[in-house]
């Protein structure tokens, strides 16, 4: 036995801790009963507890070291070595104590979050954020960071980024996304949105739902669909990913789009080589490129006049009230652009100001320039000056996102980011004949091909951006995202 | 710090490790996907493993001699210390190399039952049935037993029983069941099933199973009911009870029984001090007690005329096509006795005779006196003698319960037990004007009051039969489930 096998042996135990977590996590989203909050707290406590024990252990530790010595392998087990390698110094720098108070602090402050988000009540979840945001410096300052503390909390979610490049990326895609998306909305006036007005009970949406996930690939025999507040994708271990989303009996299309983002972060999870399950060369490799599954699926695929050519006249027979409505005026509901309140409600065209803002409001907390008692006055303003109005109450505006009340700062930036990778990424498959004609007729085997060996199969061994570079020729550019907008909503 | 204390805590751990393996059962049998059985099975095995390795460490039994060294405590610790010294000797007996090959075993029983089930195929089921057995043989041995193996298994279930003791008790019972049973069937003949006749839509079903279970005590906030192949209550830990069962659309008393018996265990799990979480004073004593609350939920309240005096009514609500039916008839289909050839929908007069037949062939299989092969041709003549016909196919015979599957040999048994004790504990409860009177308006709350006095509150701090003894004033005996039955079916 070599050093490695030990390794990669030792990896695969920490992944099934993991995937316990995933697993227990997912119930708490969608099926524990409210009094199991405490209990539930302390069993994933105990998960991250161990699972942190194990990786950051002596016995991990020597295990690198004699790896490393080992005679030259293949491009597969070295990225993995790489990986591994680095894994293990940064969370060796956190002490068990920090990682535990985090996990109950999450747990506490996802219940909070929920809450205070009902009753548009920030006061109730300020403590909780408070805690989360002092444990997330105190993590940044323990992992070293040389340019801003963000760089350190960024690097979880999006390997190899940097805050000050991403900020260039942003800054190049900001005066022209304030241009298109106004312009965007502009020419959506008037948009024949009343057309679709009916009633739409939840099941026959589920149907819908579900018939266009298998359709498009999902395989429900390794995953399922099940209902949250906030939607959801997560993978409970090889043959077990798991996506929520939410509905509204006013309007399937919410459920709809919510459903094919999901799937196609699941696509890529159902995707990825599972032998190599809880390895580096096993999972997927950042945010940013799982974002831009889910975003090439829900808004390059699905809201495309193809796509619905097929599954308008489908729907009409699920929904006998879309049978009066074209495919015209279909299309310019689905790409009506408007200023919204809410990000997950937003549309393509305006979707990347609420990150922007985000992005910002997040790099001021973490530098300790933002308070969290300042965050709804500061959230305001921004939202003023990006779209001119003002969130009516803090539920429609700084409590409207899960992520800070489970310690996710530094995570929206990859939003954006997939959403640039996404268009990048349609625009190289779409070059491929094959691929193209298949969009054509909305059938996508040829696509997910495509993107399950440029992508999906290929794991964590390239970082992002050699990976996205590799299957499209360039770093993450936002010059064909800008390009998609105009053509989608200005032409 | 007592080294009682640091036991204690050692204990919780353990309880926290086994509710965590209860929530990913409950999701193996409500919602996992089937190509995750194989994840699944590793995440329950690293988890029975790690909590067999805690339990019987060596820092454990160093503790449990410590604080038996300690000076003298309250019946509570005491009883607490008697039965952990006794749980640590048990447990240490089984090599953890057989606990998690137990545990992956019945992870895949379970899938192979359920698939043998559904084709009917035994052959296909009898390997991993071999291989439990194995096991189990094993067990008992490693354990160790004087009169028979089963022993060792039984005492798994009903602390302190004995098979012969049992086999008394239901030697006395069988001559009188045999008869009672043959008279109620006589008498059931041409009990007008057929006026229940209807379609009843299974959100409906939920609604009015969720009236009842909340209206008898079951508390949502802390507890849930999802749909299952074969029904249970599993206690995820404190707040956090969940209850299953099926549906049939024709047939809206089978779910709403199968949801009166899962609350009675229910109630029970949400009844035990919680405080005491992870310890025997807050653990059920046994199953032969688990199902006494259970089957007095079902039967002695849910089958009687004052419940459906006030149920009916909102069943016909519910269900219009039960308003032509009277309150006499819909009594005499409640009561209904007929010969089945499945336990779970056998009605109260002939229940125990299926249990009869699976404890004698368990114990012919555990004495090595039954193979594996045999058990069909076995399971068919025992059930001609009692019940004079032939089961149509093993689907409906020895592969119609999961027990078997997961390795749940030496359980039967309690299930008579729990029907002698709950005919018992109504009786006793009945004494009391306040609760008799309750349960002549169908008003249930004295009576879960004196259950949670006399039953859920104090946890495993006494013997079974002490607790039995202790709330009636006699050890477990059939003569008040005989005088119930007869005055149920023959008057």
């Amino acid at each position: 036995m070599s050093a490695l096998t030990d390794l990669y042996a030792a990896a695969k135990e920490v992944a099934l801790l993991n995937s316990m977590e995933s697993a227990l996590g997912w119930d708490q989203e969608t099926y524990m009963p409210s009094k199991a909050i405490e209990t539930r707290a302390s069993q994933l406590s105990w998960l991250s507890t161990q699972a942190h024990k194990m990786a950051t252990g002596a016995r991990t530790g020597k295990l690198i070291d004699a790896a490393e010595k080992e005679r030259p392998r293949g491009v597969k087990d070295a990225a993995n070595l790489r990986e591994m390698r680095r894994q293990y110094e940064r969370a060796s720098c956190l002490p068990s104590k920090l990682v535990a108070e985090e996990s109950i602090a999450a747990s506490r402050g996802k219940a909070a979050w929920a809450d205070a988000r009902k009753h548009s009540d920030f006061a109730t979840f300020a403590p909780h954020l408070e805690k989360l945001l002092t444990i997330a410096r105190k993590k940044a300052d323990l992992w070293g960071w040389k340019e801003e503390p963000y760089d350190a909390l960024l690097e979880n979610y999006e390997r190899g980024a940097k805050t000050s490049e991403v900020a260039v990326v942003f800054d190049r895609l900001k005066p022209e996304l304030v241009k298109t998306a106004k312009a965007a909305v502009e020419a959506s006036v008037g948009c024949p949105k009343s057309l679709l007005r009916g009633k739409y009970p939840i099941e026959k949406q589920q149907q819908l739902n579900r018939e266009i996930a298998g359709s498009i690939g999902f395989d429900f025999d390794a995953g399922r669909i099940d209902t949250t507040t906030h939607p959801f994708c997560t993978e409970l271990g090889p043959g077990d990913v798991r996506l929520t989303t939410r509905y509204d009996e006013r309007d399937f299309l919410s459920s709809l789009f919510g459903v094919l983002h999901e799937t196609g972060h699941g696509l890529y999870e159902q995707g990825l080589p599972h032998e190599d399950f809880g390895l580096p060369s096993g999972r997927a490799v950042s945010l940013g490129i799982h974002e831009s599954q889910s975003r090439l699926w829900e808004n390059h695929v699905g809201r495309s006049r193809p796509f619905w050519e097929k599954w308008l006249p489908r729907a009409a027979e699920i929904f006998p009230n879309l049978r009066k409505v074209s495919l015209d005026d279909f299309m310019s509901v689905v790409n009506c652009a408007e200023f919204s309140f809410i990000r997950v409600e937003a549309d393509e065209a305006t979707y990347d100001l609420h990150i922007l803002l985000r992005f910002e409001l997040e790099r001021r907390m973490l530098n300790g320039e933002l308070a969290v008692k300042d965050i709804p006055a500061a959230w305001n303003d921004s939202f003023r000056a990006l779209f001119g109005r003002t969130p009516p109450d803090d539920a429609r505006g700084c409590l409207q996102d899960i992520h800070w009340s489970m310690g996710g700062l530094g995570y929206f930036a990859t939003y954006t980011l997939g959403n640039l990778n996404a268009a990048q990424l349609f625009a190289a498959a779409k070059k491929q004949r094959k691929i193209a004609n298949g969009i054509a007729k909305a059938e996508y085997e040829p696509l997910l091909t495509w993107l399950r060996a440029h992508i999906h199969e290929r794991g964590g061994v390239l970082l992002p951006q050699q990976l996205i570079t590799d299957a499209t020729g360039f770093p993450t550019d936002p010059k064909w995202h800008l390009r998609h907008l105009r053509e989608r909503f200005l032409k």
